[in-house]
């Protein structure tokens, strides 16, 4: 049936219940149906918010279950306690127009904080507007509860000379150099713009990826996207340790949330530290880190313990008994050998053999079917918190990927960095503080 | 660091603490402690299964939170009320010899048992063991609940021709005619094996097919696989429907656990269907669905219920008022034409245009990246389970290839069908009736 087929202009019997004298009763009716699914959420902040000037919605949301403040000092999803599923999109621009842009962070904003309450993105978006237009909200989430969904956005290092902003551009925000061993893929790296979709529930985190694509037709394309589960690393104390796909706890030593003095050292942007639209802010870093899992399993527990440092049952630094104890990097066996290696994963990417270098670790797992070669293409999507690249992620992965014997089973298959500018104020947008410098 | 720098013929001191006097001491402990996850379920059945004789299980274990019973007459997973989420895998095997797919299938099904009840795939496996030895279990799982894991197993017509099995190959187990529209990918069809795992969480489904895929190296290969989230449909009355990516609640009218005779009649392969090893079984029908998600969000909203036959919202047909009233498909509007489209995709669908033709749907909305042309590559992964494809699906997917609007929006571009044989009784193994036979 095409739209020719379709009367456009005026309401359709088809779609009003017979019994129902007036036919707008029955969209009004599914209005305050699906009006249940936010209404245990404060929504005077989110309403006002569409003038661009009204307080912050936040507070009062944040206190209720499932639902994390959009506005803050910092952007959520960053040291949010990280929730179960991850859709994460790296966008192009495909306007030179920066008026263009600011129109669609502007809406972007309004529909990330209502879809963050567990709203549509707009009010009566999915089903209770004008049934002769395209929905404004998709819909595949109406019914879900808000899971603890954050919206977490960055700006890549491509967006400044295509939109004429190279003098607010960070130093900070370079191209990473190339690592040993790199295979990266063009087509799952970089881009203009990025937003980490994080939620309990995946179709949540799908369905705000979704609509804010969808939004930006015609102002930007996806260059690529990544699905993930099962959280590879805890952000807050408060969290048990997830494995990997190696079967290893990771992420037992991440910076956490509880820490906010280690967390303005080396993950927080601070003033002085670059353009001033960015403090406050974090570097993203994104790397799609395949695992050849096949070979890693034809290893020995010993062999593999070894390669990480840790016990794999417990985790606990190899020579004590417990997560949490501290890594001794000085002891040795009775063999006069370190008894963690000198290669370890865990000490070549500690703060000791850094320099005291530390970063916030939130990233996914992910399976994305076959390799074509009879294997799963499976991995890490890995992602990271730094105040500055340069100075921490760089100096680690260069040691890892020139010492870590777990190189050998990795292969980092795209790799992007974004500066993700710090939290919104009552009444701000996405990047504001960029475009109005 | 290469299997030539570690010692592999005796324990190494690295994995000891060295306050434990003995080496296997901290790996008796994390043995001890890995197995609280495991704690609440029964395992006599479980281990007394390792000999192929002792009774079932599934009994004990089912009642208990998050275990669904591994055996009985029906294998699990395809009435059992639809888990969050899905890995899908069809693997082809690399053998001609019947005996190592047999052997395949009798080590697979021991593991799967136990991985359904929340244990490794061995007693012991991910860290309990030899540490000179490969861990017999990945460890990703460990700590994770059962998390309502089933593995349903079906087999492809590709494998009797393979393995000389062709006496045995049910008619019903024929390749599908090409429907209108059809743009498969060979990548992403057939298989001469395939398991289904559906779990509450992604990382258990993940962790039981990838563990599956390991035992079978030198036996099969992964053909493609396929991630899902987002059930859409439910398959127990219990169940709230789910929606799928054009925002629409599927599968209101799917047949339910709750209908025995229904099941019989449409979904269960009857005494005398074939051949005697496939009675109580079913045939699965897989259709990897591309969905042109940012074409049908530019349609209006009275177009997209027109092409559905329901209303958004709330799910009802079209001239009702609720999701679960019947639709009237003789019902008129007011301008003299069916209140429900005549190619509407519920009326196509439904029994009533199709001779009673009924199905049990057990599909996954799906995000697999970016297509590279800008938009998300998102669909649904539909499963069907029937009791014959040819005079069930085919008649079904005739009808909707050719009429159903939806059709515009909507690109099938993976197929598959396997024959999933019942369910086991004590001491069984996936196939073994065919391999009796």
């Amino acid at each position: 049936m095409s739209d020719q087929d379709t009367p456009q202009a005026t309401p359709n019997p088809r779609t009003a219940a017979p019994s129902d004298p007036e036919p707008s009763g029955p969209r009004l009716s599914r209005r305050r149906l699906f009006g249940v699914a936010g209404a245990g959420v404060a929504l005077a902040g989110v309403g006002a918010a569409a003038g661009y000037a009204a307080g912050s919605s936040a507070g009062s949301a944040a206190a209720r279950d499932g639902v994390v403040a959009f506005r803050g000092d910092r952007q959520a999803g960053i040291i949010t306690p990280a929730q179960g599923r991850l859709h994460f999109v790296a966008l192009d621009v495909t306007t030179p127009d920066p008026a263009a842009v600011r129109r669609l962070l502007q809406r972007w904003t309004l529909a990330a904080e209502r879809m963050t309450a567990g709203l549509e993105t707009t009010e009566g978006g999915a089903v209770g507007g004008n049934v002769q237009a395209p929905p404004a909200d998709t819909g595949e989430a109406l019914g879900l509860a808000a899971s603890s969904l954050t919206l977490t956005f960055g700006i890549g290092a491509s967006l400044f000379a295509k939109l004429g902003l190279d003098a607010q551009r960070p130093a900070a925000l370079a191209d990473l150099p190339a690592f040993t061993g790199d295979k990266l893929d063009p087509a799952r790296s970089g881009g203009d713009l990025c937003i980490q979709a994080c939620a309990d529930d995946p179709q949540v985190a799908v369905h705000a990826v979704r609509n804010l694509v969808r939004m930006g037709f015609g102002t930007t394309s996806v260059r690529w996207s990544q699905l993930g589960f099962g959280r590879t690393s805890s952000t807050s104390t408060a969290q048990t340790t997830p494995r990997n796909l190696f079967g290893f706890k990771d992420g037992t030593n991440n910076l956490k949330a509880e820490e906010p003095a280690e967390l303005d050292r080396h993950v927080w942007v601070q003033p002085g530290d670059g353009p001033d639209w960015m403090a406050g802010g974090s570097y993203l870093v994104a790397r799609r880190i395949r695992m050849h899992i096949e070979i890693w399993d034809r290893t020995s527990l010993s062999e593999q313990e070894i390669i990480v440092g840790r016990t794999k049952g417990e985790g606990a630094p190899l020579g004590r008994a417990a997560e949490f104890d501290t890594a001794d990097f000085s002891a040795k066996g009775a063999d006069g050998e370190p008894v963690i290696a000198t290669e370890a994963h865990i000490r070549l990417a500690s703060a000791e053999s850094l320099g005291g270098v530390k970063i916030l670790r939130r990233g996914y797992n992910f399976v994305d079917g076959t390799d074509g070669q009879g294997h799963l293409d499976a991995g890490l999507f890995f992602i990271a918190f730094v105040r500055d690249p340069a100075t921490q992620f760089v100096p680690m992965q260069r040691a890892l990927s020139t010492k870590d014997v777990m190189m050998e089973y990795l292969e980092h298959t795209g790799s992007a960095v974004f500066a993700c500018p710090p939290g919104l104020g009552p009444g701000s947008y996405w990047g504001q503080a960029l475009f109005d410098a």
